[in-house]
């Protein structure tokens, strides 16, 4: 499938829309099975900053490329060659040298979290292994399908280190189990498709890569063709709600609201609903 | 079953005792498949208060009239030719008819959720259709079960709007996987009894309607046996929990309970439970 | 097996540890069912203080001794004669009384908290009788299993009182429905193993109470052999989590991993998994 | 000056309009020094309700009719008398006494935060004798000014309770020192205009009650003559800002302004100020 | 003055009790200008637990023996031969050596705030020499009141180090002007009496140290004559104010008073009030 | 004084370095008062965070080029003929408009909080008309000093709308009287250096620019020849703790420290103090 006009500069991520107003984002070096480099998680956060504003795209698909891996995580052999571990041998000052890894955990945060930042919803879909950075990426998702091969792990214990870019902050508010989540992030065991959907982490479970693919475009297909306003004021209000009292989200979703009502999505959407036929939205 | 006495002038619910101490509240339109006319939340609100207040009431069970609905939701008809819709043809200001709208919704919020401040447990039956403010409702009650039939939907993106009423707020806050409270919402498909069990919305599933009632009534019996200062302080105290920190909870329930345990209810219920005989609590 | 050297003043603990870095914690007043007396629950606080700070200890084990009970909770009898149920029948004002009461339960929270704040992970396994204070207690705890066998119950309500040592603050947190917490919470109904398993309160569920200690014990084994930097940082930052944002937990733990990462276990887990070989990690 | 028309059927206040878009409510039982009775604080909910959805009002001056006081507060002998202190003496369990004491208070609460929450400015101003429920209710007001001869005192201490009001919620929040704050609430003792100036309590001191009361009036006027969306966009704002973080509120600013902004007010003032005209505002 | 009796056991700390329900507390290490060693602190703890319960006490004053200072802070010189320091020069890894550093400052941190949580008032007289700890120890109190020769510091910058016992979190909420916080700290310049009673910092400037003294004796006599259950509950709810939003101390307060309010205090004083006489407290 | 070497590309501020590691920062479009096109804030944000991270500079002053004006806010005749304005009075709904308005205001707040997000102090040094943005700019900087001739105004009310670049969000934190706040914020009404120095908005005030300039540049001096690691922190943990409980910060200071104080810096400046010699700081 041809790329997506406005998004073919980007290096590691192949952007393509399968149908009109969805965007499908491959992350793109199979070749390492998907392992990130710091100039991948820059250009994601440049790529969904230009997801989030374009009014030709109102759901976003994120997957892996290849047949192995949706990925293996941070390239842990180009970050131990990379200036934060050379550093650390250096004769730099501990605090300093704690003031360099703050900003660069801020800025390697900043640049995931783009995907949560994205205003359409985003599905992810996962397959093989999908380990590390995988499960603080699809964390960032809103919806999370994947293959019945895939291999999740909260690997980073085993290399010595407490996740940090978004896992441990998004996962207990995500599945139903604390002792599990305690479970899976301490010991950084493999899990499959099946526990994975057994705690809620994804919704469904298909056959092959192939399989989660379909049902996560036939997902997105059916989000595109609901009113933007309503979809988009919805994952804002169910995130500002993960992170807020009932009494404040009330309130926040009472000032929203009283601009997005007035949109002419309400009164399209009730008509065609009287009239039995498909609305059509502006975009957005 | 008699109206009970001092609930007889609701013109859209009928409440009835089935048993000493337990109120069943029954929204009352049926014909209308019990969708909800502003004059109805405004009822449900003072309807809430009273039985909140009411020392013959320990417990509420409330339920939809009818076979074929719980509730639709708002009166789509009614709310299109009410004042909110015409206005915004009208040539108000954009600010200003934001403005009527915050203090709108506000209100609406406010009156469905005394079901959630009435200081006594609520057992919310679901049956039948059971969409948009459905949801909203049963969220504000302790403990849903559902009868097989029932057909929930988070319905309002296909009006073109994002739910405003609670369901947003409270729903990630009572179920598992954040996923499938984004897939319900975002796409607004329907969704039956057992996936609603399986995500721990409802806690029960039973195969009629007449069925799940007399569970809930069973239900009902049991905890209005109970010490009533330490049913509705466990409710105060888990509602309190789920807005708050460890540490905030703990401190007020060591600030709540240093009234409660001053009632005779905790030597009552010890005394009973040595003597193996049935406690009696005094009203509250 | 003999005692931990260290441990061997605790009256109502034994404390052994089976495997190098792993410390068991028994608590030990099997011919009353191990029910709690005041004295216990202040010992409990000071042995978790020193295991907290202990570097030969890696994971915590906690369970019952004897085949009956994990623990029947509060011991009623001695409760009922101690000096707060006396005060409450004599002249005391009531604002004094409640003094008397807010600092009781306060301090007894703090006692079983310190099972949460203990720096290492605990591995809570139950078994018979788990009421009362036995869901207090294993909340703290990180992860939870339990034998088949077991029969949970919040029964708090049954002695008519609110739970007010952690269980509302905790238990909401910790499994996947609110509706379900509100109907064991409020009708302090039991529940067995595979309820709890099903609701994601016990993450395994094991034959015996032997087999459960021997899955506990081997699933500690795993964590000690972790980089203890990763595995502690991991239980701090998930804790957190719980109760803060994630924007918060994000630069919480940036600032946390900026001193952690400059550990050497980095490193040495880095260096071990590319040469295959297992790592060692220094003491904390 | 004759009563506002919509508003003479309060039996405790008087309410006029000085000047178009102006209301003044004036306490109005001066023969008891304007001492509360419950009656008055539940219609003053009703009023400044009333006022806050009236588009005839801009702005809010509340002062206390005749010479002597602003108000004494509660009417401690109507108060002994009513049935919470008699209950006490009765054989109510403390418990259920606590119960009603909460209900009590709660409502307490909500009548006099009505007038912060009326969303047009609210300016107090004090004289004479003001103390108790004068503090809690010229907390909630905007902007306090009053006459030299003011004599405050957070009194509550004095008659055996902490304020339970308002008043130490609010004025940690509205002054500058926390030691002056303790200071006047544990000593309750009596503190001048000067002193309620220096410490930011009070905005302004005039020679008499009738120069605050004119300068209160000039205030209000100048108010009055603003963009209302802007005005009462404010006070939401400010208030919003006292009880959250920096970046909480500048989400929320966003997100309110994103209907404001689109009002005529912007345009309206921007023309009128380029064209040195009086500009003029719709209702709201 | 002698000792109070059951205070004779602190080494380094002189408790006086000058009139009946007041204790006067003295750092008393005069030759070293009271400073802090690491035992200080550790005694400062159980010292102001034991004041805390004790109904002998109503109000504490806390000062600083000798003419020179109140406290010059940390002995330096003893906590650079102390155990944190020699270990920094140490092989101790840097994540290791952080957490014998965050165990540190953390129990520092505990011991100091026990100033704050005592339940009843801390007046603090501060005189001299009152740098570092002295400002993070006085935050702690309510009431600060000084000698007009006291010089003041947040001294920690100059060391090399920002403050970490509770300046920093407590100083922004007790006085004024941010700029001025951010100026004293970031700069660690000297102020006086009379900036500290400009911005707020201490309520009252005396002649001299006596004169302060009396003044916090007088002060204190007053207080010690109120309701120990208004004075107590008044300390309690403002701190809790400091830290919540109006509507969370609304709350907490209403339930506090629900078992405050059924104090005899408020009818004593009541009573008392009425018949002029003065009141007489039970102990609390 | 000529440009800084690494400073010179940007359009609208000139950059100098008057004494070793101090970067002055002016704002340069005094032919227009300084006012604000949409280039400046967006080159305002690139410019801190190039300040914020480069190691050659401990301190910034930002002050406003020209005689006559620190900055009269935001370039209103630009603004109006930009596109926001003309797409209002187009035919784009309101939802979407409001979409557009937010993204609009969300990125210009995110520009001006670029000053506050900077690690290392700001010094704000304002005189002549400081209105509008100059307040939302100047609440972001640490500590504010002015000339005697300043004019502040918080304006935004009288072009129609409620501040929404940060001053409502921060002003309430800054300063001491909420009543004064609230008076300045709705009433937009000027005020003067005496007013703002007493109020604590800024905390010195001079005689002429010159002189002011003169002050902040020997108030910066002073900064930069102190410990950058104790600095930073120091500003890090005042704004954490302005946004957080007492208990929050003490915590995430506790943290911060365990790296910051295995800092070469702490052992400097002790040895250099106990030397009397001037301490050497290593960059930051």
């Amino acid at each position: 499938m041809a790329q997506l006009a406005s998004y073919t500069d980007y290096k590691y991520y192949l952007v393509t829309s399968p149908t009109p107003l969805v965007a499908h984002v491959e992350i793109n070096r199979p070749a390492k099975l998907n392992a990130f480099l710091e100039a991948m998680w820059l250009e994601l956060r440049q790529l969904f900053q230009q997801l989030s504003a374009d009014p030709e795209v109102r759901v976003v698909i994120l997957s892996g490329a290849g047949d192995r891996a949706f990925t293996t995580g941070l390239d842990v052999q180009a970050a131990s060659q990379g200036p934060l571990l050379k550093d650390a041998a250096g004769g730099v000052d501990v605090a300093r040298k704690a003031t360099q890894l703050r900003r660069h955990i801020d800025e390697f945060q900043e640049c995931v979290s783009a995907v949560e930042r994205c205003e359409k919803p985003v599905i992810c879909v996962l397959h093989g292994i999908s380990i590390g950075l995988a499960i603080d990426l699809s964390c960032c998702a809103d919806i999370r399908i994947c293959a019945k091969d895939t291999r999740f792990a909260v690997k980073e214990v085993d290399i010595g280190m407490a996740a940090d870019i978004g896992t441990l902050a998004r996962l207990p508010k995500i599945v139903s189990s604390f002792s599990w989540v305690k479970d899976v992030c301490i010991t950084a065991r493999d899990f499959g498709a099946a526990e994975a959907l057994a705690v809620g982490f994804v919704s469904q479970v298909h056959d092959s890569k192939a399989a989660a693919l379909e049902a996560g475009l036939k997902l997105a297909e059916g989000i595109a063709s609901k009113s933007p306003v309503a979809v988009q004021g919805t994952k804002e209000l169910l995130n500002h709600s993960r992170d807020h009292t009932v009494a404040e989200n009330l309130r926040y979703t009472s000032v929203w609201n009283s601009a997005a009502l007035q949109a002419a999505d309400f009164q399209v959407a009730m008509l065609s609903g009287m009239k039995k036929t498909k609305p059509r939205f502006e975009k957005l």
